[in-house]
Formats: structure tokens, sequence, C-alpha cells
């Protein structure tokens, strides 16, 4: 399925990006390696929240949105009626924005530069069926170098902490709505009671391992604001088989 | 090894109840299908404990210790130069006394017949290097039936809520000192949780799952008073594999 002219794409990128297929709805991302490039964490928590959480028509939030991955996958991947993208960074905002105008997504996804500590400035209280994130994952200790580095940023909490992300995604979630995150098996602890702390219940968790004897490399938690104490650990997520390949569930659950 | 001969162990005995050989050091365990057996949980416990901690020669508490099955095994899987086990039930803590002076290990463990809320009555503070803990694993609901049968009171937290555990571990041990407790899945975040509240922060998990393809049935974690937040993920213990039997792991890290 192809949506886009190649001539028609090329009008989109800007000196040093690229274009990658998603190969999903025949979806295409900008991607720039000096600044943003998505992971495959981003692709499995769309992946994940896609499989758990019944919000057909309802509205999502994506916070540290980057290059705009997630709001792309989910719009393939979801019956989401509308999709915000927050991110801080206004080059990588800008990047997504014209992702989302190249893929004819502006009618379904929007990109929002803004800090999200400042979420309550751009989304009303209790208006979203659903929120993702796919935060940095490290604390900043005394070594964080070029703090003002694009991917300095993306991967180090510099410009937000996971009490941010939780007291956005409290803040716009309805009682009742789900929120999605990826993070390091390192800061479980911290991003569980971190949800419990912001009201956002951890429902469901499920590790990804790269090889099936392998500690997890990847966690994914689902959590619903209000919702009583009872966590479900899935059975884990094997990224690797004995040959080496992709896992036959990476492909039919999380695959792009 | 047969440390006991079969005579002297039966005069240890009482109606209705049966020994167990524990196939470790020659011990023996007495047990009661109508008051208190008990489970895999409490092995893969004394396992994971012996395992992780670097505790030479020092002192061990094991909270709801019940017919004393982790401190036997402690005995003959550790160092510890002295265990202590608390039981509030006396008809069970007279059941794990009894083995303790079966077993010739008066020296080495002693059985308290108590409320571990009242730990401090019993404990120095900062006293205790180590603390193991099979607690009762579910809520009290409005369905719990007969509340002062011996295996509701080994089950439900009835006599004692994980805050209880939590509480009197946080008191007993010294600053560094090591924390084991075995859980059911669906009390994951009540456990983390819990657990940081009471200032032992979460280090280590290890997820229990029945065949590799199926959900974590127990979760093993470590704690370390006082420690930094970093929690880290074990590659997942399997119990049985493809032919039905235990797994290699299962008899070399948590055989008895």
């Amino acid at each position: 399925m192809e949506k886009i002219k190649t001539a028609d794409k090329e009008a989109y990128i800007q000196n040093g990006e690229r274009l990658d297929d998603l190969q999903r709805n025949g979806l295409y991302i900008i991607q720039d390696p000096d600044k943003f490039c998505f992971g495959m964490d981003a692709v499995l928590l769309s992946g994940f929240a896609a499989d758990h959480a019944s919000i057909a028509e309802g509205n999502v939030l994506d916070l540290c949105t980057g290059n705009g991955i997630i709001p792309l996958l989910l719009s393939a991947k979801t019956k989401a009626s509308y999709i915000i993208g927050m991110e801080i960074q206004p080059e990588i905002a800008d990047m997504a924005d014209r992702s989302v105008r190249m893929n004819g997504l502006s009618d379904k996804i929007e990109i929002l530069t803004c800090d999200i500590k400042e979420a309550a400035k751009y989304a009303d209280a209790a208006s979203f069926d659903m929120v993702t994130a796919n935060p940095p994952y490290f604390k900043v200790g005394h070594g964080v170098i070029n703090p003002e580095d694009t991917r300095t940023i993306s991967r180090h909490e510099v410009a937000c902490t996971l009490e941010d992300v939780l007291k956005a995604a409290a803040f716009v979630l309805r009682e009742g709505g789900y929120f999605y995150i990826v993070h390091k098996p390192q800061r479980l602890s911290d991003v569980i009671c971190c949800m419990r702390e912001a009201g956002i219940e951890p429902k469901t968790l499920k590790m990804v391992h790269p090889r099936i004897d392998a500690e997890p490399s990847i966690i994914l938690i689902e959590g619903r604001k209000g919702a009583g104490a009872e966590t479900r650990i899935e059975s884990p997520l094997i990224i690797y088989g004995s040959d080496g390949k992709y896992t036959e569930e990476m492909y039919t659950i999380y695959g792009y």
C-alpha cells in the first residue's frame, strides 16, 4: 500500500534526514541519526497499548513523542479518533509534524511543541482515554555530557523526569483511562511507585527479553487511573529465537 | 546422611502429623495436612536467599515461619550462625520447635511464638543481617471463611499484613541488611511500594513460571535496607520442562 508518492515525500525532508518505511498502512517516518531515531521500544509500546486498551474512537496523548513514531503507529493500530504528541524539542517536534503532514494524517494527529510539565496549559483535565510514554530512561548523574544535545535530552531526564510524566498523565487521563509506558528494568520500582503515587495503578506488566535465557532488556507497563491494586504479569516476550531471527510473537503482536 | 534414627524421630510426632524428608543434610520436617504443610514457595525463597545474600555467620530472622521450613533449609544452605523463626500460631510454632529439636538444631535455630507486630519486644533494632518472609498472600476480603482456621491464617492477611511484615523487617535489619520475600505476582506493586515505604529498596526480582510460555506464578524479591534505587530483573526460573519434569535449574539452584 503506497499512499505517498516518492517525489511528494521528498518535499518534507531536510538536510541530514532520511525516510524510513514503517511497513504498516503505507506509513513513512522522517528520522535523523544525529538528532532522533526511534527505537524498538517505541514499536513494542505501541503494540502493547494497541493490544490491551479498549479505546475505540477515544483520544490519545503521547508524551515525549520524539519524531512522532508512537502517534503514527497508533493511528494505524488502533481506532483512536485523535492523537496528540507532545515534544519539548522544537527541531524534533518539527520533524514529527512534517511526518504527520507527509502521511496525510493532519486530521488525526497533532504535534505540540511544549513542555509536558505545562500539560495543563494545553489539555483539559480528565479529557484523554489513553496516555502513552516512551520517556528518557536515565537519571541525571554528574556525568551527563552535552545536556543540550538532542539525543541527551531524549535519553536522560534533563528536560523531564518520570515524576513529570506521571503528573501530566494523571492530569489529562479520565477516571479508568489507560496509561502505557516503556522503561528499563532498572527503573521498575521507580515506575511502579511513581504510578501508584500519581493514582495510576499498575495493572499489567510484560517483560521483554532479548533471548529466552536472558534478563529482560525492556519492561512494558499498563496502568489505569483510579483502578484497584492487582498486578498481572504476562508471559514474557522473547525478541530473538535460537536462530537469531525475530520470534513469531514479535512479528504477530509487536510487528510494525 | 542419616542424622536421626527413626525411633527417635517418632518421639517428636503427634497425632495426625507426618514426617517428610527434606533431602538436604539429612533433615526431616514435621507436617500436618490439616494445619500446615510447606509449599514450593518456601523452598524457592530459601534457595533464592542462599544464592544472593553474603551473610557468612550472620543472624537471620524468618517472619511467619510456619512449621520452620525456611530456618531448617537456611541452616543447611547458608553459613548463618543463628536463625530465629517467628510464628503467631502456637500449634504451628510448636510443630516447628519440635522439628528443630528433632534435627538437633536447637543451638542454631530458635522458634518464637509471637506476633511479628511486636517484633520490637523480642529483637533489638538493626540486629539482623537478613530477614526472610513467606507471608500470607491474600488480602482479607468479605469472603474469608473460618478466620481462625490455621490454614486461613497462613494464607490470608488475618493476623498480619504485608505492611506488618515490612515494618518488622525494617526494624530488625541492620543498614545494608538483606530482605527476601516470596509473593504472588498479583501483589507485585504492593510488595514493591511497601518495601520502598519501609526503607528496604527492591534490588533483585526473579519471576518463577510453571512453564516457559506461562505467566509467572510466584515472584521472588530481594531488598536491601537503605540501598539506592536500581532494580535488577533476573532471567526467569522455569519450573517444569516440556517433558513435565522439573528443569535442571530447579534442581541445581532451588532444589532442597
